[in-house]
């Protein structure tokens, strides 16, 4: 991102078809290469930057960015919308393990529309859409240059709110499903945060597969309401985090099966609740701690209830360069958005509003639905 | 147990040789079976038995029990050795998920000599070594009667303190280094309670491996005198759970590679530590709580370090059925113990003795070796 915050001398040129946007090749001497006249230059950028970690209402601001060569390789992409995601606030705040660089564009999953291509480019062509895939920095902007590499070309019947959302919550719950426990038709698992969109996503990926969800959720106004939604979307049980005779688990399950795989992420005692309702045997796998407290666990849950403890995160699985499965697996999801068998809810922002926007995902203005920037 | 304490009208019988147990059959007519002379019996035995759950000091006591029938499939063992292990008095104290029915003989493992066999017991003679192997409840008696397939004859060149004691702690070792993370020569495991004998065996298990240990000890009088013992043991680091900078553990670990798996029979901070010292990916297993204290994890320790949790329990290991793989390690820890590649300190104590041993076993009198009752 730091290169692009760097002056860059060539005017932006505009150009109305891709064939426009073909470029001459630089010649390869150690002299100053002087761009010919029909170098393809991107379109100037609007982008929510960061020159330091901290918290994002302070640290971010609005940069106009100037135009960027396109290079032969590479895809310039007028983005159409993209969310602020906990995890987006978080790399910002600098509270990753691997911080990015700064001064840095935030986001990091989006949906944008081809604008131009380098002279190379044969997968994509104007108006397409695309999105990164694996996911990648930077999509907080008006338009964004990556080497084609980056963009996954995707069907255009899916909602554009949708398609700016589905890789880092969808994916997360589908993964989460499938890489720990291997899940039949019949099972159940349990999740706390479930009105999250991961555990929306929990809920219905796991219906789909003939799989039982057991929900906990937050008390707090509103909760019968959230209950009702989340059995809209399939859920089989919600249950708030003060639901009485859970020591008693069997007999609030009822006829469902005790559940071998649980979903965290929420931490202190949400986490524990989870591990009460896991069956001998079961495995609860950490995503969050929106709580920020830390995970508790007896010993003889370890030892006499053989309970596993692991975690999830997405980055780490997209850094296996697992490109193809990731693909794939997105465009199963955008399938499924498509079809109306995977719903969550999200707020379009346009990006002028960018600050009211970023309030309510820091959770300012109590519980909203995902905000989604619209450029 | 309950069948052992019921009184018998038969009068035993003592014999000298083999030959002279076998017994005759009794008609399978519905009438009554009157034993006939030369019914075998075992001889009358002392044991240590508990008639309910709670504290072992106030409800074991020692009785004397009636001979009971050698049938044609069981073996009479003359006990030598039992240890009294934590796990016997957990046992005792009803804290294990499954009690077994009370009144019950106390003890799990131990070592003996096949006294008389059944007219159908072809593999072990009278004069014979042998050890419950799965290991099975009721050790602490002067003659055990059971089946044949509950003994395994051993190799007498082992000393008798190591017969006694090789299941329940070395095995715990060895299945702990096998099954959880593949380690090949020149990984590290870290360990808290590294003075225990599960400890002391994980050193030495892994040092033949070519496997080195880092190995956590509490800060207590003689702790310079543990770390010593450990270090003569072949442990390659040895920190006090006080230890300072843990926070940089790659400066701790010098040359040692961050360990892949770690034990913890300890919890609270101690447990902490194993996780602090663990390598990215790391897993610890939890096989005991000697602090009575929970395992608290942080968040990011899931999602960033990709730490895993698991358990170890050792009577669920062998409730599997695998009785001949159960066996073999025991051949192959008997046989280290024997060429003196297996160490570990034990105190001999008399059965008349066994209030004092199981006092030293709860810890009344300070830290104390392993009490192994000789009968």
């Amino acid at each position: 991102m730091a290169a692009l915050m760097k002056s860059v001398t060539v005017r932006a040129l505009k150009f109305s078809s891709a064939a426009s946007f073909r470029s001459t090749r630089c010649s390869k001497t150690p002299t100053l290469c002087i761009r010919s006249f029909s170098t393809v230059m991107s379109p100037p950028s609007k982008a929510i930057v960061y020159e330091q970690h901290g918290s994002p209402d302070s640290v971010t601001r609005l940069v106009n960015l100037p135009p960027v060569e396109v290079k032969e390789n590479d895809v310039c992409v007028k983005m159409i919308a993209a969310p602020i995601n906990p995890s987006d606030i978080n790399r910002i705040e600098g509270v990753y393990p691997v911080r990015p660089p700064v001064p840095a564009v935030g986001g990091y999953e989006g949906v944008g529309e081809v604008y131009a291509v380098g002279s190379k480019v044969n997968g994509l062509s104007p108006g397409d859409w695309v999105i990164p895939s694996p996911p990648s920095s930077g999509t907080w902007q008006t338009y964004v240059v990556k080497e084609e590499s980056v963009w996954h070309k995707i069907d255009k019947a899916c909602p554009m709110e949708y398609a700016a959302t589905i890789t880092v919550n969808p994916l997360t719950a589908l993964r989460m499903l499938e890489d720990f426990v291997n899940l039949n038709s019949g099972d159940s698992v349990v999740q706390n945060g479930a009105t999250s969109i991961v555990g929306q996503c929990v809920i219905q990926l796991a219906r789909l597969r003939g799989i039982s969800t057991i929900n906990i959720i937050r008390d707090r106004a509103g909760s019968d309401e959230a209950r009702e939604q989340l059995k809209a979307l399939g859920a089989d049980e919600v249950f708030s985090e003060s639901q009485p005779n859970v020591k008693n688990v069997k007999s609030l399950l009822g006829n469902l099966p005790e559940p071998a795989l649980g979903f965290n992420c929420v931490g202190g005692n949400a986490a524990s609740l989870v591990l009460k309702y896991l069956r001998e045997g079961g495995t609860m796998v950490t995503y969050g701690g929106m709580s920020k407290k830390p995970i508790t666990v007896s010993t003889t849950s370890f030892i006499f209830k053989d309970l596993a403890l692991r975690g999830f995160w997405l980055q780490s699985w997209l850094s296996m360069g697992k490109v193809k499965e990731c693909r794939e697996m997105i465009d199963y999801l955008l399938g499924l958005a498509r079809d109306g068998k995977l719903k969550y809810e999200t707020e379009l922002v346009p990006f002028d509003e960018f600050p009211v926007a970023l309030d309510k995902a820091l959770g300012k203005l109590g519980r909203q639905p995902k905000q989604v920037i619209t450029f």
